[in-house]
């Protein structure tokens, strides 16, 4: 552990997300060093001042915290026991904060490998998307022991507006699956009544407009219909992400006995999407699959 | 047509939703007669001095306006063309509103018959339930001709709070199924999340409050979270009245080709309900069906 009063902090993935939550630390006053698997935004983050370091194990020898940002549950456990990896470098004592979206039964293995070693580890995935991530208004959901939840606070408050600490490690993630069966549905019913709109032959901006006062009102009926109209989709969130993100809701569900068939039906239609070239679209694609089947414009 | 500045209305349909409309008209200074099949809350309205007619005949004849709030389309039939109905009484030049939720093939048909004895007609269901029926701040989904429906608008704007004229008549009752669609996926949807929260462990009450900054938020969220979680359903709205709402989005879906997973699917968990004894329960009672389903308490 260092004796600055500001821990040094590592962050592993500068993709999307990733590299804002580096960008927004630096600006938090953190001392700061990156690792991209490919070279991406480096540039850009050198710019701010941030190292760029040259293996996770290298990043890892010098922070007191290493943040991961990467897409799934392979991918966190290659930079963390890969070779070159954050464990080989990362000194007892210091703690690793998962801000990855991945199953939570591959957050609890890590934290039990990590611990091996004294280190911590938090899950703490996030929601509220790229402009989340710039604005640093991400809502972050974290589960571990009390103790390293409080550690990583100062940190997540430089990268977020709403910190909960849901339980422990695993508990975020859990929480992340819940957020995503909530969008799947959410987005699709979106779906379904703007392409009945259309049928009927009713001006669908006007119904939207109609509705959102009332119990039909959702975040994503006022952000994302327009994008369902228009039949264009740019992100946002990749419908390949959030069907990955659908996979480890469905494999709680499995484990847990839970019954989910809206979930199961959205991934269903999402991976039909992704097999038809549309994985790099907005998940209000969604509404793709419902004009489809209903012979209009997809 | 009377020469008095307020038109003179009858309100044919004194339920939850009816009733209350009478009560609201009565204040805001229309002079006003009722009717209802049974007596239901006759008594409340003559107290606040409103005429109770004998038949829906005898109302529509002394009624510039008549409202009409029953539940579904053979109860607008009945009350408008049966015997001693509105046809019978209602004097050329007279408005027919119907705020009831039907088919709007129906209301397509008793328009074009009530036009052949010069006899006007508006479809203007409403969203916001009972207590925006109570409060007065329906939204109100409006089809029609446009004379007609500027002159329903005054009597409108005593019931209801936004008045969206959407079209020719059956507009309104399309809207109407638009926003029952997504009410439908919505209630699944956050069914669906609170119970995969409760299998994973995690407090779902702490779940609700962290996700309901973000993507996945909505009124059903912020408001049916609750009696999900409670596993109690007062009302608000009845399973068996949504289910007969879904089947009229499920026809016009039918009739002008559009696909609706979710709404098919949630009409037959409704149905499930209905038949075993829960029609009568709050809509959001759909979660019973996914507690059911995954093993918890239904």
């Amino acid at each position: 552990m260092s004796e600055r009063t500001q821990p040094r902090i590592g962050v592993v993935g500068l993709g999307t997300m990733g590299g804002a939550m580096a960008a927004n630390l630096a600006k938090a006053g953190f001392p700061l060093t990156a690792w991209n698997r490919t070279p991406g935004r480096s540039h850009e983050l050198e710019a701010l001042g941030i190292d760029i370091a040259a293996t996770p194990r290298a990043l890892a020898s010098t922070a007191d915290i290493v943040l991961v940002c990467v897409s799934d549950t392979p991918d966190v456990e290659a930079v963390l026991f890969g070779p070159e990896g954050v464990a080989e470098g990362a000194a007892p004592g210091s703690l690793v904060i998962d801000c990855s979206t991945i199953d939570p039964a591959g957050s609890r293995r890590f934290a039990a490998r990590l611990a091996e070693k004294g280190i911590g580890f938090v899950d703490a995935p996030v929601t509220g998307g790229s402009e989340g991530a710039r604005n640093a208004t991400l809502a972050i959901l974290v589960g571990g022991a009390p103790a390293d939840v409080e550690r990583a606070r100062p940190v997540l408050a430089a990268i977020g507006r709403t910190i909960t600490h849901l339980g422990p490690v695993g508990s975020g993630q859990a929480a992340k699956a819940v957020n995503q069966v909530i969008l799947a549905a959410t987005y699709l019913g979106v779906a379904e009544g703007l392409v009945l709109a259309l049928k009927a032959g009713l001006d669908p901006q006007q119904v939207v407009e109609a509705l959102s006062g009332g119990a039909a009102q959702s975040w994503v009926l006022a952000n994302r219909s327009g994008r369902m109209l228009a039949n264009e989709y740019p992100l946002g969130f990749k419908v390949a992400l959030h069907l990955k993100d659908l996979g480890i809701a469905l494999d709680i569900a499995r484990e847990s006995g839970a019954v989910l068939p809206i979930a199961a039906l959205v991934a269903q239609l999402e991976a039909g999407l992704v097999a038809t070239g549309h994985g790099d679209d907005d998940m209000s694609a969604l509404a793709r699959a419902i004009r489809g089947l209903s012979g209009l414009e997809a």
